[in-house]
């Protein structure tokens, strides 16, 4: 893992979560793009060499969606920035990690991303991701 | 705000939860630190610029453990490092935000910080702190 690339922030409503997060973070929402195939808008701030990243669902029954029903708004996944997708993918599943796409699929942002099972990381979304060359 | 000084997550037992993430993140923890006013033990790795820091309760009735107990274990806080932490209250506490703690209080890592309540922050825990120099 090199750095955090981004923490992914589930939200309601962009109307309302784009301008609070710019009074949060005191900075403003630089790019916003829809991932149709996930079902999802996303919105990025940047902070330092990290980014925030807001999630909306597209659909009623999006995972995004899906997720704000059970858990409510709030912190969603942290996605950590490697060099070679495949090469993490294959170190953490032998480790015992369950991949939940078994090959990398396209992210926001120009990225090839997988996700592990939270339920073997102690309840945290990790999420990899490679910048697509 | 000038970046992500951390990420905290909330887990049980550092005995399961340090060997994990050393194993997730590939990079050994290099700190434990308990504050004891929090009833919380802290455990740090390194990831780029930015740090993961575990959260386990010293107590059962901390408020890590009251977490926990109501949620799970996973992703509790998200920390922004700025320069002068009463300046940054005052500005969010203008913007309509409610502050946790209304004077800054000593953290892990030698930090003064203060939280917002999540209630105002689309239910993220946002945590500002300082450098004490």
């Amino acid at each position: 893992m090199n750095k955090i690339e981004h923490i992914g922030i589930a939200v309601k409503d962009f109307a309302v979560s784009i301008p609070l997060f710019e009074t949060i973070l005191n900075t403003p929402c630089y790019k916003t793009e829809e991932v149709s195939s996930e079902q999802v808008a996303t919105a990025f701030f940047q902070q330092g060499e990290t980014k925030i990243e807001l999630l909306q669902s597209t659909t009623l029954d999006g995972v995004i969606a899906k997720y704000i029903d059970k858990k409510g708004e709030g912190m969603h996944h942290i996605a950590f920035l490697v060099d070679d997708i495949r090469a993490e993918m294959k170190r953490l599943e032998a480790a015992g990690f369950t991949l939940l796409n078994p090959e990398p699929k396209k992210g926001a942002d120009n990225k090839l991303v997988c996700f592990l099972h939270p339920k073997g990381t102690n309840g945290v979304m990790v999420e990899l991701c490679e910048e697509i060359r």
